[in-house]
């Protein structure tokens, strides 16, 4: 019996699928990243079916890709050579969701956006938002602890995870946290799994917490300025007001002129960059004038505040379309730099200069108020992959950041595009760690090989 | 040269303390157990003494048990027969406090409390709060992820740590995590010795977050009870409203009364049960009234707001003395189940029919807002250990606990004091991996061997 027979006993032939056609369909994300072939593809729909899948790629030591939406920046999901793709999206049941808990328990391929709507019908949120939420799943979200637009108050993924059950690479069972805010008996392993990117074990089932949803809608302003320095002065101003702000976002004028030559915003001559920022706090019509005198007061010549909730949620959702307007650009290369808050101003005008010197067009968005940057390198769409001018100002920005105490990635991942400049943030030792723990979980290396670490 | 010599020669004759009378007030925590009588008790004020004596350790496979204060309530710093005792009490400096970033980098031997005065100096506070928070050092918070009263709204240690600086068992170092609010380079090591009581490597520094400190004194009420099934139906009540209070404190009539007759608070005759809350919102005098209405329609007789910040401290003061009341009744057995939120009615039910059934007595007091409870078993003073009547009841809550979904252990650790109920909690797929990590981080066992795992 061939190594795929014996894959579909353990299955059922409707659960591995091999049509080439069908198969690449699942062997990239969304990087410009040239995937190896997978044997197979895997859509598991039961953690039977997951379990089974690792005792045979065990058996057989074959490579398992683990995949959620395929929505991610960082080739974390790219497929390697002669791997099966197990893909979890049609894993979508949400199993609980306890008002009185403040819990949810679901299923790895439930869409981000729809669990918050779930929870919403209760007077709650699922908190943590990736801007590409209306397609993310939270196994994906776990994987890469993602984050998003609501994290400067509410935290990543990471913070809003009780438990987990996963799959380890032998098949075994593990089940991980606990269904309770509080709790200490035993090492963090629910933690370690968030933001693997699927090297450690394969998530089937996730206890979150959810939390209040603001009574009304957050009260929302934008701001523009003739310079990016000036937005990145007016959000330090407004953390250090104590603004705490629900978002706080930053756009740059390539990235606004993208946005608006597709949608037509209505874009100033003048305008540099733009500034989002939303209050959910009781009193959030006074932050919101105050984010806003702080805006004007750091040379934003229009601030506007939002009259209703449509025209916010308009504005957030411009926002929530920086990525796509960007791939009409061209190619991109989505960097990811996080920086201390307080060095945002100073990590702007590097990128700036990066971009001038080796004449590379840069489109910055930034969750500014974590400090976290989306530099994206935009590039002719007839080439493959980067041409030495982006990787080499890809490399002088990643070295920026790290100088400054920041990391590579804020929110996307490693994956594969970043690996080369690992051993930049993590150390020799750091890499020992690294693979010593790898072994644990996957002695025989077959859970998304070359990723992450 | 004896193996003592030799370490003495590593390091310096006073900061190799060997006098038994000397390192027998080292061997204790705040439990009753038993310690082993140390070799010798090593002051580290450097990292550089760390890494030596643990160079030194691994030599001669000397076990080393790390400490903090030894405020600890579960025996994790209980010291074993022929270790050396590693304090890092002396290492006492805030070396960095950052407003811009809301960061502090801090040494393992800081007093929790001291952290919090600095940060408020600049409008910040440091969010974590156990009770014993005037003595519990910042070290100790992190070996056991400590929780505390402000941590309903805050979260725990672990929500406030961004990286760490390790010394590993064999002396190498290592550095985790990072400055930023975000960042996923690799796996979670930060997370993973936060809670691993001292059984993976030994924190030389830490990089906290700070957050912005509420601009007046919080809102605060307290609320009495003449029943403590009525005051934990007024905590579910309180949660369910999305009140969102930043202390949800629960007191039983045994705490109150032992607190009475030591600090005269003037307890009612009634009064089986109190709650204080707190709300640090913007609208936090609305809030309260709120709270304080849902105490009263859930049967309180009496609510009061308090009217001045010094009342509130006082009364905040009251619960933060539980503890040290309790001991003035006899030896206590402190335990620390959480459960989900809305079992915390039931439970509280539960110890009081487990207390009258083995005719114990259990005082209790609640992060209620948490579901994590602090039954304390008070048992004779001549005893040695608690009789078999007291483990017996608390058994029997463990396994009520569990049942319910919750955990032995919301804040204290697993230490020694829990490990016989630890695979209750952990089943055998979690303890092989437990034990997998330790093996990576400490292949010879040395590090604070039989505790936590």
């Amino acid at each position: 019996m061939s190594v795929i027979s014996e894959l579909v006993a353990a299955l059922s032939p409707e659960k591995v699928l091999t049509d080439p056609d069908v198969t690449d369909s699942y062997a990239r994300d969304r990087t410009f990243l040239e995937p190896g072939r997978p044997l197979a593809v895997v859509p598991a729909e039961t953690r039977q079916d997951v379990v089974a899948t690792l005792r045979w790629a065990t058996e057989h030591r074959v490579p398992v890709v683990p995949r959620g939406a395929g929505s991610g920046l960082a080739g974390g999901a790219t497929s390697v050579e002669g791997c099966v793709v197990l893909t979890l999206h049609r894993m979508t049941a949400i199993r609980e969701l306890s008002p009185a808990d403040e819990v949810a328990v679901v299923e790895p391929g439930v869409i981000t956006a729809d669990l918050d709507r779930a929870a919403r019908a209760h007077g709650l949120m699922y908190a943590p938002d990736p801007s590409s939420h209306e397609i993310s799943t939270i196994g994906g979200n776990l994987a890469t602890n993602a984050g998003g637009l609501r994290c400067v108050k509410y935290g990543v993924t990471r913070d809003s995870a009780l438990g987990l059950e996963v799959v380890l690479a032998d098949g075994r069972v593990l089940e991980t946290g606990r269904r309770t805010v509080k709790g200490v008996t035993g090492y963090d392993l629910t933690g370690l799994f968030i933001g693997s990117e699927g090297t450690l074990g394969v998530i089937t089932s996730a206890t979150l917490r959810l939390r209040r949803a603001p009574a009304v809608y957050p009260a929302t302003i934008a701001a523009e300025f003739t310079s990016l320095r000036d937005a990145a002065a007016a959000v330090a101003a407004i953390i250090a007001a104590g603004c705490q702000p629900s978002l706080l976002e930053m756009l740059d004028r390539t990235t606004l002129k993208a946005i608006d030559d597709w949608r037509n915003i209505g874009l100033e001559a003048g305008t540099q960059a733009m500034l989002i920022a939303q209050s959910d706090a009781a009193d959030g019509p006074v932050v919101a004038e105050r984010m806003a005198r702080l805006c004007a007061e750091n040379g934003s010549p229009f601030v506007a505040v939002s009259s209703s909730e449509q025209e916010a949620e308009e504005l957030v959702g411009v926002r929530r379309l920086a990525y796509q307007a960007k791939e009409r650009l061209g190619k991109c290369l989505v960097e990811d730099v996080c920086v201390p808050r307080s060095a945002l101003p100073y990590m702007i005008e590097r990128i700036e200069a990066i971009a001038a010197r080796h004449g590379v067009l840069i489109a910055t968005v930034a969750h500014a108020g974590d400090g976290n940057l989306h530099p994206v390198f935009v590039f002719d769409r007839g080439l493959a992959e980067p041409p030495p001018q982006v990787w080499a100002a890809a490399d002088e920005v990643f070295r920026e950041a790290l100088g400054m105490g920041g990391t590579l990635t804020g929110e996307h991942g490693v994956g594969l595009l970043k690996r080369r400049w690992l051993a930049l943030e993590a150390g020799p030792v750091t890499e020992e760690v690294h693979h010593g723990i790898k072994r644990v979980f996957d002695p025989l290396g077959i859970l998304n090989p070359g990723k992450a670490i």
